[in-house]
């Protein structure tokens, strides 16, 4: 099978579970794990932050990130199509007490000026806004990059509301290889980060918030109230340390092969915008079958295709695919487009 | 002073007084008062529900039905400018831990189309939607009247989808006397309405939600959680009953008047928006100074202004309004606007 | 019917329907109703405190000091069959997120080194205790009176472990009625209050939340998200100030009456413990009957009953009895108890 | 330095490792890693339940059951040092919104009338108790084991008020061993069970929570909620396969060693009660030191021992421990009582 589900679907290669398995570890509820302390202190520096902080998954360090900044009955603003608001079991409001409001679904296409519309003051009348989450790059967006000076007109916005400004990061790794933004000049913008390593950088388990010290104290006693308080989670981290070192900068082997996927469904119409990233997004609006029926004919010819919506897909490159791989999507999928 | 600034500062007058006073009242903790008793059946009868609940604030019958229609960690979605969102200080994450998505704000000007897009099915991965709400009237949305062929065709998605839809309708009864759209037809729409007695109708406190005998009694115990279980507050609902009798039909001169502000102000290009009940809504981004300066100098013309936001402004007219205090109005406000 | 049920059951008088009838009254969500602002002012000089705040039930005047003193996933600590972890609906853990322990169910006879007990100091292994509340009168205890001198020592034990101390004063009447500690007094030994007009008061709504003002200030803010955001609500705060100038002191007689009542219940063993206000608890556990045929045995007779639990039932007295009704409820009761 | 703070330090030895390097693994959040879909099969099956689900901490697992069996505003019943209320930093509260009662800390010694006691019915007055959680072994309560009796009585109790039963087994292994009882005879006397692979029984990671097919489904979305949804956790769950296999019979090991370590101190009168698995309450009410000074004497000499409270402390055996550490334990113990 060829896998194009989700860059969440590698597995661990040779190199990286020797790495687990010489991990050296302790008890990190204590802050006894030196291989997650020397993680947490390497992609701290990578941000220009103070600090970080391990945890299980990216979904939760998004939501200790946001408990952080927002208290409960306050608000966050985002895209109405933002991982945070989509993907998260309404975790923000659930257990953050969070209000959102939501910008149309514009993915990568970040209009601050709209954003600055939404912003709501401090006070007793309206529910005021205490921060703003953007996604780098846009999973839903189609794996597209916001140009870093949308970003910073964004944080001259929210500087000047007072207001905080959180990015889910998960594929922050794709931007910096796509734009060569370098990672501390996103960090510099942005008060708190949510990074994985289990996605584009192959590690099988483990994300970090990362910020201000403060708020990583903070973010500590959060991530235990979440049930994220590992023990000798060093074995994790050994994996992200070994995917940082070496799962980095061959993104742009994804990005390529994703550009491959684009150009041999272009053709059908069903491209649902550029392909900057490792992400091509499929609109089957004008198709004659819908995304079910796509992913089942292709997963017929052995490809495996993420279905979003109705007419929805989405195809994804990660590491665990081959040159051979793409040969075959490349093959499989315009014969399924055509039906 | 003539205040112009909301609805809600009306004061009872001497007929609605001598209601209060002469109340039977009982605990209605016990369900023992009969002047409460008597409005809950009345009300959900005018909107041909088979139960409504009083409580203290329109605030707290909209927060009590969304908790019923959606659980914790499920999704609304909503107008960006809903009350729900904007006025309530954020109790639907914060109590009913419910994650909210918001469409564009276009107040009464609701595309259909635009809602069922967002609309995200039960199941694993992404948040389900649980509910829609619309506000009708809409306030910040200039006191606009949703068209009924637009709630119908809502309605429709909405039963295609297993969504349920709640109206704000603290308003309700503007939309009522503007469009002549019978109340039970409204009700027929909505599997719960929040409706108030403080605005238009000039009780000094007092709101109900509406809906089937079930959710109801499931109201009760979210009422009680939330401190609205009040004892011998019959002596408020008596003031809502006279309201209803005494109040409604004359909200015609309320959108009479409004429409009389609107035109005073027109020539000055500040209208947000055609007026249909008894808000006019100013938008100041042509003038040379900014809403709180408006609101500044129209008191010193003893004429009361809302500030909505730096450049947004708002006129109501209610009960406690003369003819006079409207001539007064529509001569201080032209002269402030021409600064 | 002699309703014994509750000191809630009570209906205003015509002095009080009048004080009602003329109250002035304005919008209170922009502070502008004269007669609650007088009564705030009125009840926080009682207390000795720099504010207060008026809302519609104890419940949410509880509740919104307990979130003014302990955030999200903090501790509270209190008697088992305290008020506020009993009787409304869980809103401590709902709404505030906040994490309760309880001690074994001792009503007035509070022992403080209990209590210091189970205080947890602030870190990052066990939730915080960050206050504890008390109840006084003790409802459940059957209205008895914590000794003043337990609770200073309470407040020696509160302040070295930097631990906030409320009290749901919603009967403090009673207290300072049987023991004569003036109001002041106890006003000094809580960092909040919450204290209720509608219960031995005999006004038919409200409650007043008292503090600092810092905390008043906040308190606002807590009391619009609870959906307590009233308007012209000067008519109940007139009953409230009614019943302050007049339903005070005689709550001597209350106490003396379920004092006669006591003793004509006494001979048959039912009797749970002393009354010191105007509570008679009882204990079934020797009957041969339980407290559902009790309190139907008495109702079949004229008398009304509450129950609270199996075998228990409580007998209130308050404002709305006359001689003659505790005459025959001396004369029904024993009856009953005789099987 | 010999580590007698907690079972949790515990690193994974080589044979665990191999385990983890070799598992097979597969994304999880797709259902997908065939290391957890067996080790949730064969734990389920050790408790006799339809299934289980693997999560990243004991805290997480328990917090699935709880949000399970409790709505919010709804109580849940425990003992006032049970793990649930005192280590998980609040989250039945500030997540679930769960309202807790506690009854005095017993530890082991469990009397299911006081429990019975303390549930209240379903309904509109109180609060309505739902579930009942019990810590088998007991942490704070020294390790101790509750009877298999108490337990049948228990839940007798529960059945007859329709409650339901969760234990929150982190230690059960040890209660298994301790007193012979099977796994599935505690199993079947629970609603759900969180127990937990990375104390005594040494995996670095993971606990599971146990119960029916329809519990499990459910607690799939909560997990994802609170951000536990891994990806290829299976290199986690081959330690926890390892460890049953391996770890689990050996535990009565460590409760020799801590009948050694008890006998050592016991003469001292430091003993807060009987030893019966792998945990030694220390009280050193009556010596002329505190916890702190205590552990900082032994910590100079090479011991580590563990702070609850000013004048309580612990010793844990485990799975890092030799013959040659519980020697100098015991030799360096008794050195530091004597002062």
């Amino acid at each position: 099978m060829v896998d194009l589900r989700s860059d969440t679907v590698t597995r661990p290669g040779a190199g990286m579970r020797q790495a687990m398995a010489e991990a050296e570890v302790g008890d990190d509820v204590y802050g006894e794990d030196p291989t997650i302390n020397a993680l947490e202190r390497e992609v701290a520096a990578l941000f220009g932050h103070e600090a970080a902080l391990f945890a299980p998954t990216g979904s939760m360090t998004n939501q200790i990130a946001l408990q952080l900044l927002v208290p409960p009955g306050e608000e966050l603003l985002c895209d109405a199509d933002a991982h945070v608001v989509t993907y998260e079991v309404g975790a923000a409001g659930a257990y953050g007490g969070i209000s959102t409001r939501t910008w149309s679904p514009v993915g990568a296409d970040l209009d601050p000026e709209v954003v600055a519309a939404m912003i709501r003051p401090a006070g007793y009348h309206a529910v005021p806004t205490r921060a703003i989450a953007v996604e780098q790059t846009h999973n839903r967006g189609g794996g597209g990059v916001i140009p870093l000076p949308v970003l910073r007109e964004l944080r001259r916005i929210a500087d000047e509301a007072g207001v905080a400004l959180h990015c889910d990061g998960a594929r922050i790794w794709h931007a910096y290889v796509a734009d060569g933004v370098p990672l501390a000049e996103y960090g510099a913008l942005f008060d708190t980060l949510s990074v994985c390593l289990s996605k584009g950088l192959g590690a099988p388990v483990g994300s970090l918030v990362v910020g201000s010290a403060e708020k990583i104290a903070q973010a500590r006693v959060v991530r235990k109230r979440m049930g994220g308080g590992m023990r000798q989670a060093g074995v994790l981290a050994a994996a992200g340390r070994y995917a940082l070192r070496h799962h980095l900068d061959r993104l742009a082997t994804d990005h390529a092969r994703a550009a491959r996927l684009a150009e041999a469904v272009a053709p059908y119409g069903v491209l649902a915008g550029p392909v900057r990233t490792n992400i091509v997004p499929l609109d089957l609006t004008k198709c004659p079958f819908d995304a079910h029926a796509l992913a089942a004919a292709a997963r017929a010819d052995g490809v495996l295709v993420s279905v979003l919506g109705p007419r929805l897909a989405r195809l994804v490159t990660h590491l665990d695919l081959t040159d051979a791989d793409i040969d075959r999507a490349v093959e499989v999928l315009p014969r399924v487009l055509r039906g």
